[in-house]
């Protein structure tokens, strides 16, 4: 199979620097383009980034010269880590010209035509690209996105319980890591010895998200699902992976035993398929009483995972459990890559 | 009024440090004795105790002799901070020996004649006092004692909604400080970056005992309440204060306002009574968007107070909000001494 | 005497804050003027500031409207936390309107003719006034100002060590708190499971502003001390209370003991003018093998003395010590207070 | 080449578990064995290890049952991470009964006959071997040591300027991280908004290991260096990764430059012998303003590099900068590996 040529949008910012890392030496991907913002633009990546992930930008990055966020790169695929204050236009014109736009951002997510896609949970949800393509003219381009970092993880969790039992109520209190935040973010003297215990649009995104994710396609539209969310949004002082608290109520009974089960074999599209990022498990249940932990946890199966611990009834809803993912591997960066090795897979590139 | 000599058990660890500092210069106990383990008793407080809560102990203290923990101390109370494996029989011989033990342990909370008290919630549980020393032939002696630390501070908040509208149902999900552990307690290795998702027996406490405080006392018994709680329970990187999201239903209807000003509203008898620890305002409600937080709220009303704020409607459940409270003030020695406070206040020390 | 009229230039800022607190009763001045940049003028204090230092502003503060920092405010005296890009021209312009001006501020620190000032180790600087004023044109205003929240807690240690037995050469590693960087200073991610091995500009500070302190004022001009300092800076994840590790070589000899006595015994003229902000004991000497450390010394006597501890020869100079500071109380807002109050009863603002 | 049997002794410590990691999939030594305390022997090692270091045990470990340190183990060469008050005599006994011993523990490190190795540093100090054998009559087996943590990456950095220049005089402050102390280590009160300002025995170490490791081998003994160290040594809260304040004088004239170009060319024996552990430029140098910092510059060289940065004249002593290696990677486990890759490079483990 050819190599697709991929640019990366907002490549400077936090999610942009985890595309950089992630597409480094990636079978099917080859990073032929870095955009940024204007004062970026013309100097070289390694010069004018501000590398938070580790040492060293890849050396393959070093020396790519920054170019402006306009439709006119040397590639076929971009994934987009704009922030939302400008992503939502740029990403339109980019499809607009042709190109496969991958977005981390909010922006196109509730857009009635736009796949907010979880390859392991609703990789049919792609079928809405002709529609998409029809609504508004883009050709070959069109637009996939992928979910905010909290959602992503609660619905690999949510979707074996929703296709084994059915689910009503869900109530879910995340404890999110700093990184979820961007750079330079919150304030190290906000987060020291201290919680804080509201996130801006956060609780709104985990409580319409998943449904429009579990929710199912037909005649040319996304009917999202019935069950509903609360969420309570805490910034905790980690580094990266989010927790979260979360217990739900079945429509259907089931055994603590078939709730386990379920959570744990749970398997996809992507494993199938053996994407390249793709989890060999994309739900990993531990059965320790104190796990999971975002610090030896969040970089289970290279980030993509979502660990699930603690699994008991619960004496309001029917059971509770606690779960952990990465935020900025598959919270962001990590699930558009596979967003677009999905569709790589599925021949929906086979037009570039 | 007379001024009442008071002994701490378990005067050098987390809670008995505490006992010492809030103790210094009460207008109603004087602190004549201090007691702890074995290989402390027999040399002076100020070279013995690790003291953690500032740069030193108080003048009074530093050069008392510490005592073992046997019932001839010269006082009449003692307030217990002693840990939960040695803490039932000890407190069974003061009780015995004609000593009010107020203790912080939790050995002593379910023993249907010992009061579970938070002197703003149930102060008339102190009747059931005769009853206690009737079934163990106790004398002057008697056992109070003041619930988890996380419990005090959810019922605070929950007492004003449970009499003015009922309550069905509670999920909360706690973020708790490392305190709360006592010293050593958590390693910082498990601490730093990282939230550990579980709590030693916490979550029990948490979803029985505010059902024995918020019961009725009634033929020589408390009744526990009937509504059900959900709790989970994390250990966070903050060095005082619990943080808690909390959902809840309610029997009868009530509007945002009216929930608002039932919480902002609530005194007892504490407060009527003035009691030299109460809290002029035992619940504070806050209206910014992201409070209540550890390090900003948790030395409120000199930590005696709790901390509400984010109320808004839950999806789930009816309302939902956070709360605060500083652990081993209020959650702690605070609050046994305040119960100390209540029974003097009501003549139920006139005997010593 | 009579009480001064106290206004406070940058009011709303993280060391305006801390004057706003440690004003709050204070018996020779009254606060009655805030002022802060134009986009907080016009507005209540108490709606304005971003409060970060506990759960409420003061209650006299809450109200006042928030002024301009134009020299027309209503008082004699103005404390100024204003940053260092605007601190310059605007102190200049309040002191040619007649007022006394005790900044933070480090632009006018290495003026000729500004007294750099720590009250127990060079009160008699104020003299140099006269000169100011007469340089400037001022009338009865000036300018004075306190040094880097660094340096004060060295000169503390350093000012005894140089009077008894002269000083060649210091060398000190600095570990500095995130609140020296001001709000929002370092991001959270910079700061957590990290050190920043660098701060922009504060080892000149501290390599400098000493031997200015440490000087000699003779026929109207500062000459400074003669000694060289060597400073390696660093930021750790504290909140507040600057530790420094300390090597001293000594021009004449001395032993363990006497540096110990010499350290210990120190004091000024603040302490035997007993002023208000005064500590008892400018420097605590600690015998542990483990302190001080940041978050148990820095409030000793109310933040306003320097703790030394593990007092120990070194093999490379003569001395070695580790010596603590609260970096915003004695190293900020605490330390122009102090210089105000030493005017204040040296009988310097009598023509106010 | 053939393989080599290894044994780990005291496996399922905070070290241990560092070899058990480092270890998988080795090109020169198979792990055979794992030894632990008699508490944990019996068991299986994936059941009784509580692994920090991430998610899992290698999958290798894990179903390996763990055996008491006498011996008798199925090896021909041990890694000991046991500590220090079990470990001389342990070590000892497995030397005599012909095992190579490569231990981590500071018990052995200054006996006359035992070579303290950095194999950058000092490789022909195991030239002492034959007088060990001899002196003790260990046949085949023997012990060899390498240094404390901060010694490590310290003399990494001196050595290229003793050959160069020649040394005078080091004053050095550590700031360590938390894994230095082991698990459960420093108690997480102790650590959040704090520095402890003091590590047990660290001081001693940091002053007098680097002298023997830089000291000449001569006549079947080890004559220490001459230059004299001072070192503070702090714990702050990092996870990982020793960062240092160091000033040196040098015997010598050299410029800055020349400072710069003699660290960063920097290698010795491992680097020409292409050792599987040793990294490929083990000093780094950076010349950002802000680095080497422990949370991005760790794991440079996977951990097996000490990062330089900052390198600027000291106004104290000559030159001055800050360093930074990885503790428990380079400065423990992997040293202890690399160290017996060197003896398996240059045929000193031929007899096994």
């Amino acid at each position: 199979m050819k190599r697709i040529k991929v640019g990366i949008l907002g490549a400077t910012g936090a999610v942009g620097q985890r595309f950089v890392q992630l597409l480094e030496n990636h079978p099917w991907f080859e990073v032929t383009a870095l955009a940024a913002s204007d004062n970026s633009a013309g100097r070289l990546y390694g010069k004018v980034v501000h590398w938070r992930i580790s040492a060293d930008v890849p050396a393959y990055a070093r020396d790519m010269r920054v170019q402006p966020c306009t439709p006119d790169l040397d590639c076929d695929l971009v994934f987009s880590g704009l922030p939302a204050d400008v992503a939502g236009p740029i990403e339109e014109q980019f499809a607009q010209a042709g190109y496969v736009v991958s977005s981390n951002a909010r922006n196109h997510r509730f857009d009635t035509d736009v796949p907010l896609l979880v390859p392991e949970v609703n990789p049919h949800h792609l079928d809405i690209l002709p529609v998409q393509r029809r609504n508004r003219g883009y050709g070959r381009g069109c637009i996939i996105t992928n979910p905010n970092c909290s959602t992503i993880h609660l619905v690999l969790a949510l979707k074996p319980l929703q296709d084994a039992f059915g689910l009503d109520k869900v109530l879910v209190t995340t404890m999110q890591a700093l990184s979820g935040a961007g750079y330079p973010g919150v304030p190290s003297l906000d987060s020291l010895d201290n919680v804080i215990p509201f996130i801006g649009g956060e609780e709104e995104k985990v409580e319409t998200e998943p449904l429009k994710i579990m929710g199912v396609l037909a005649s040319d539209q996304i009917r999202p699902a019935s069950f509903v969310i609360s969420a309570h949004c805490n910034r905790v002082a980690t580094i990266d992976g989010h927790l979260e608290c979360v217990s739900v109520a079945l429509t259907n009974r089931a055994s603590l035993d078939e709730v386990r089960t379920v959570l744990a074999s749970f398997a996809g599209l992507p494993q199938k398929l053996k994407l390249p990022m793709a989890p060999e498990h994309p739900v990993l249940v531990r059965q320790e009483t104190d796990r999971p932990q975002p610090r030896l946890d969040r970089d289970s199966e290279r980030g993509m995972a979502t660990t699930v611990g603690r699994l008991r009834p619960c004496k309001v809803l029917d059971y509770r459990f606690v779960l952990l993912g990465h935020n900025t591997i598959r919270g962001a960066a990590g699930a558009a890559i596979l967003n677009a090795e999905l569709m790589y897979a599925r021949g929906d590139l086979a037009q570039l």
